[in-house]
C-alpha cells in the first residue's frame, strides 16, 4: 500500500481494495470506532460525517459503510464502546443479589462515571441523544437492551422496568448537575459521599415499597 | 413610524430612534422575549444571534441591547421567563412545612413539565445548556439562586444545598428519560403514579437520615 510522506497509508477514492478490506484486522475497526468516537464528541450526531469520520481514521469510507453500514449504526457501535466498561461490570445472570443491587449498581455507575477516559465519550453521546431524535433512540435502544434488562433480570416484579428507570433517573439526573451543569456543592462532593447518600435511594426504587414515606 | 406593505413596522438599522425606545412598553419586551425563546430553542445557544431575535420581534437589533444587553443576558431573560411559572409557585418564605415539601415540590415540577406551554421552552433552555458552557453557567445560576436557594431557606441543615441537588438530580433526570429520551414505560406512565412513588424520596433527600438503608 502507498504511504504519505508522513507514513500514514494514502486515502483513495471509490470502493475499498482487495487489500484495504482485506486488511479487516481487529485493530482497523477500532481506530474507525475510536475515529467515530471523536467525530460524534466534537461534532454531535447530526453533523458528523462518515467522510470525516474515516479521514480520522486514515481509511476509505467505504471501508466504514462494510465494518458497520449507516452513519445510525456507526453511532450504535460507538454507543456500545462508550458504555463497554458499564456493561461488562454488570452481572450477567444476576450475580448480584437483588438486596445488593443498589450498592453495587451506584458504584459501578460512579466508576464510569468518575473515570475520564470513559466520562468524555459518554459525554458526548448524551449530549447527541438529547439534540437528536434518532441519537435519542439509538440511546435510549442500547441503554434499555444492555443496561436496564440486566437490572431487571434480577428483579422479580411486573413494574420492574419503571422501578429501573425511576433508579436511573436518580443516577443520570446527578451525572447532569455534576459533571454537565457543574452544580456546586455536588459537582465537588467526593464520590464515595454520593454513594454512600445514593445507593439507598436506587436500592429503594428497585426493590422497596413503592410510594411509602421514607423518613 | 413608516410601516412595511403587511403593515409591520419597517426596520431601520444603527441606533434605536427616539420613537422606538420610547415605545417601551411591556409588550414590546415581551415581544422580544418570545422571540429569544424562539430563537434559542430552535438554534440552540450557540447559533442564536441578536439580529435574528429582534427580526422575529420586529425590532431594531439595538433595542434588544437596550433591553436586555449582551447574548448572555437575553438568554438569562429567556430562562427566567420559561421557568416563571415554576418560580411563582415556590414559597417565598417557607410557606410549605418542611415534611410537605417532597410531594409539593414534585407536584409542581411535574405540573410545569407536563404542560406544553412551559415544557417546550424549559427543553430548549436544558439542550442549550448541556451544549454550551456559557449556557450552562447561566442556567446553573439561575437554578441555583432561584430555585434551590428557596427550597434550602427552609431546611436547618449544613448539607442543604447538596440535599435539594440530589432531590434535584432525581426530578432532572426523570425529565430526562421521559420527555428527552421517551423511555418506555416510564414516557407514558401517569403523572400522578410518578409523583406517588417521588415525593417520598424528594422528601428522604431533603430532610431523611442520608445513607440510611430505606427498606
Amino acid at each position: 500500500m502507498s504511504t504519505t510522506a508522513s507514513g500514514r497509508p494514502a486515502r483513495r477514492r471509490g470502493r475499498p481494495s482487495r487489500a484495504e478490506t482485506g486488511d479487516g484486522t481487529p485493530r482497523t475497526r477500532d481506530r474507525i470506532l475510536d475515529s467515530a468516537r471523536t467525530e460524534f464528541a466534537e461534532r454531535g450526531y447530526d453533523k458528523a460525517s462518515i467522510r470525516a469520520i474515516a479521514r480520522g481514521a486514515e481509511v476509505n469510507p467505504a471501508l466504514v459503510h462494510h465494518y458497520f453500514g449507516t452513519k445510525e449504526q456507526v453511532f450504535a457501535a460507538a454507543v456500545a464502546a462508550a458504555a463497554a466498561p458499564a456493561t461488562q461490570g454488570l452481572p450477567q445472570d444476576s450475580q448480584f443479589a437483588a438486596d445488593e443491587f443498589g450498592v453495587r449498581f451506584t458504584r459501578l455507575f460512579f466508576g464510569i462515571w468518575e473515570n475520564p477516559a470513559t466520562r468524555i465519550p459518554l459525554l458526548a453521546i448524551v449530549r447527541s441523544a438529547v439534540n437528536n431524535e434518532t441519537a435519542a433512540r439509538i440511546f435510549r435502544g442500547f441503554v434499555t437492551a444492555q443496561l436496564l434488562s440486566r437490572v431487571t433480570g434480577g428483579l422479580n416484579t411486573p413494574d420492574a422496568e419503571l422501578r429501573a428507570e425511576l433508579a436511573a433517573a436518580q443516577l443520570v439526573g446527578t451525572v447532569l448537575l455534576r459533571y454537565v451543569l457543574k452544580a456546586e456543592p455536588l459537582a465537588s462532593t467526593d464520590a464515595e459521599e454520593l454513594i454512600r447518600r445514593l445507593a439507598p435511594v436506587v436500592q429503594h426504587h428497585l426493590t422497596g415499597d413503592a410510594g411509602r414515606a421514607l423518613d
